[in-house]
């Protein structure tokens, strides 16, 4: 191709997938931009350590134009994409229109509540780091509150935390918020026992980390009951109400209820006008394009496509980074006028970490649980960190951490407000506690 | 006196002059109740390196609890004081009242927008880790905004950033934000020239850093403009609308606001119904208890106190910190039936940074500026950071940014909105600009 003339690629989305091809894209002969609502990439894996006060965001989250500085080739631009002209190649975002040769769309996935919108506000999710900061001033509003109950003689109000999910992200949050109130802030209270907040993690399948094996589920139970986490697995959740949450007859209270349970794809894959499915993901080719335009690409949680073996790619970050690299290995051939191949996902295996110490670890037919399952994730995640400074901080919080079980980041900010304390719904959440307790 | 029954010592605020007293005062046999509106201490000194990207908020700010966890005989709680009942001895608190034998008021200063209120949402000021993330927000926004103009090729937009107050907090912001345009975001835009950004100081009186000597003033001064940043004194604020600051007949445009000239005594001072200055601080006696009560006690930025040579002290931790020691030591001194001493200030001087390697200090007789003055600031600031873990940590980031010009927490969290910007007043705005340019 004439390289006066360079083709333009947009990439709407900086996660990991997003990220990887602009990264990889930006050694072609090519002009890319990177377009996202967020001024800073989101290392997704760690996010649950901001949610419960071990990191603060800084430390897993880094400017998007920082990351892709070096490269000239590439812009950077704070924007919201609403729709595309598939037609004449053009991305419509809120302020102005991109035009492409290529479109890359990677705009990942978001909570779903299964039809319940109304549950939002009162059990958050986590995507973003404003959702980890506002899951952090929950929990740790949470105490204050009931030390503050107790300490004013209004007697002293057990804490339930109900973990909704029990896939990788609840099983993190329940076992990290266990380690909380168990060690973090022992000793630091005077009218209230944090040790004694009762945990419940909620599973709608009969087990937790069900795209693990039978084994490692069983292990990561075992491991979550024993750092105090009362796992309820084959419940489903029928309302979330200010205050508590409702399986079926049984009313559970909860000054903290978190969402860990489901995702939907980003809604801008609607807008290609292309075939998707129940969870809105976009069903692409073996190449990752779209039907009808080999120019367009939809990588990460946003693209369905199963595998050789027919089971639909998980929404992991693995995935997303190897679709990133391919989609630019594709967009090189197609600029050598060679051949397009199909994309295949290399399983490098799974891992999982739950609370201090412990976790699953799934490679090829190699299982790993415990501590050394534990180790493994902590490496390879913070090799994969963006950015030196960053790792070395993290790693050095993390070795703290370990050693003094102290959390860096406790702060609350923001209202000192929850949802279903203050308000009546409160008072029938304290009624309820002996029952409540009675299951314990 | 008995041991049986502990004389209650209430404090209320946790910044430099609270938290001192409490920790002087667990020592005594007494119940400790330290109440806050934030669960955390703020190490104010550093709240503009937050506010600059610097360093995360958990890097300058401690659980309040975790803080004071070895002193059993400390409570802590989360609370919001409305009133006081100096009769009954009473705190009376959103959701509670207080015994207190003794009450220490310690609740610091708040901005003042002089008669003008309107003022605040167009010009953060810097006292809270809120204030700090709101400033960055912006900060980091316009940046972000004006590469998105240019790109979608609405033009090139001159990025001025005024910086109103010229005290040491002032100084501080401008000479960072200084750094930040010349160098941390240069070559990461691709559309504007970070590196243009004008930085406005504008200080009413004829001098920054008033509370120096006029010498250092001076060097503060050039060392400001050796930076990049315009320097204004003698220039009074009449007006400051979405977009712009209005000084006389002249109008600024400015996508970035920033105030930091004016603070005023927490409103807590009012509720104890005795004398109070103009600027709302409570005047307090030798013993910095309140006339006809010996036993509350008010320091810090809200107690109105003259030293032997009549003038007021400053509102400054080191004072702060002195009176937080001298109640713990007139209680110590009530407790063992002895007559109390008056309160003595010792200046140890005092110090300024001006963005990168650069500062200006006073002790005493000795005058520093430049380097040394900056490292003299670095190292009493970092010495005297709340923890060795934040310590440790700070210095790290200290260190690489130093050496790199990196700033580690650029994150823009929460709304992509500035005022003025997407506002008609920008409009206006834009007009102005060559105006606003042919000055420059």
């Amino acid at each position: 191709m004439d390289a006066q003339q360079k083709q333009r690629v947009v990439i709407v989305g900086a996660g990991f997938g997003g990220l990887t091809a602009a990264r990889r894209i930006a050694r072609l002969p090519v002009q890319v931009t990177v377009v996202d609502r967020k001024n800073h990439h989101t290392f997704q894996p760690l996010l649950y350590q901001v949610a419960t006060a071990g990191l603060s965001p800084g430390e897993i989250a880094a400017p998007i134009r920082w990351i892709l500085r070096t490269s000239s080739n590439v812009e950077v631009l704070l924007e919201e994409v609403l729709d595309f002209n598939l037609e004449q190649k053009k991305v419509i975002t809120k302020d102005q229109t991109l035009d492409y040769d290529y479109l890359i769309l990677a705009s990942g996935a978001t909570h779903a509540y299964f039809g319940h919108p109304e549950w939002e506000p009162l059990a958050p999710g986590l995507k973003t780091i404003e959702d980890a900061l506002e899951i952090r001033r929950r929990v740790l509003l949470a105490f204050e509150l009931a030390e503050r109950r107790a300490a004013s003689g209004q007697g002293e109000m057990p804490l339930n935390f109900v973990v909704i999910g029990g896939g990788p992200t609840g099983v993190e949050l329940a076992g990290t918020l266990a380690e909380i109130a168990r060690h973090a802030l022992k000793h630091e209270f005077r009218a209230i026992r944090p040790e004694q907040t009762r945990i419940l993690l909620i599973e709608g399948s009969h087990r937790v980390l069900g795209t693990y094996s039978e084994e490692l589920s069983q292990k990561a139970k075992e491991q979550l009951e024993r750092l105090g986490v009362e796992v309820r697995t084959s419940n489903l959740v029928t309302r979330i109400e200010p205050g508590a949450v409702v399986i079926g007859e049984e009313r559970i209270p909860a000054q903290v209820v978190l969402w860990a349970a489901g995702v939907a794809a980003s809604p801008l894959g609607r807008r290609l006008g292309v075939p998707i499915d129940r969870a809105g993901r976009v069903l692409v080719q073996p190449d990752l394009s779209i039907p009808g335009h080999q120019e367009v690409f939809v990588i990460g949680d946003l693209a369905a496509l199963a595998d050789e073996s027919g089971k639909m790619l998980p929404g992991v970050a693995p995935v997303a980074i190897q679709q990133g690299e391919y989609v630019a290995k594709t967009i090189a051939r197609d600029l050598e006028h060679q051949p397009r191949r199909s994309f295949h996902y290399h399983d490098k295996g799974s891992l999982a970490t739950i609370g201090r110490a412990a976790g699953v670890a799934q490679f090829g037919n190699l299982k790993l649980s415990g501590y050394f399952a534990w180790l493994a994730w902590l490496f390879i995640h913070i090799f994969f960190l963006i950015g030196f400074r960053n790792r070395l901080l993290v790693m050095i919080q993390w070795a703290w951490s370990y050693l003094t079980y102290e959390r860096g980041a406790r702060l609350i900010t923001g209202s000192n407000q929850l949802p279903g304390w203050t308000e009546p719904p409160e008072k029938a959440a304290e009624t309820d506690i002996p029952a409540g307790q009675s299951r314990g």
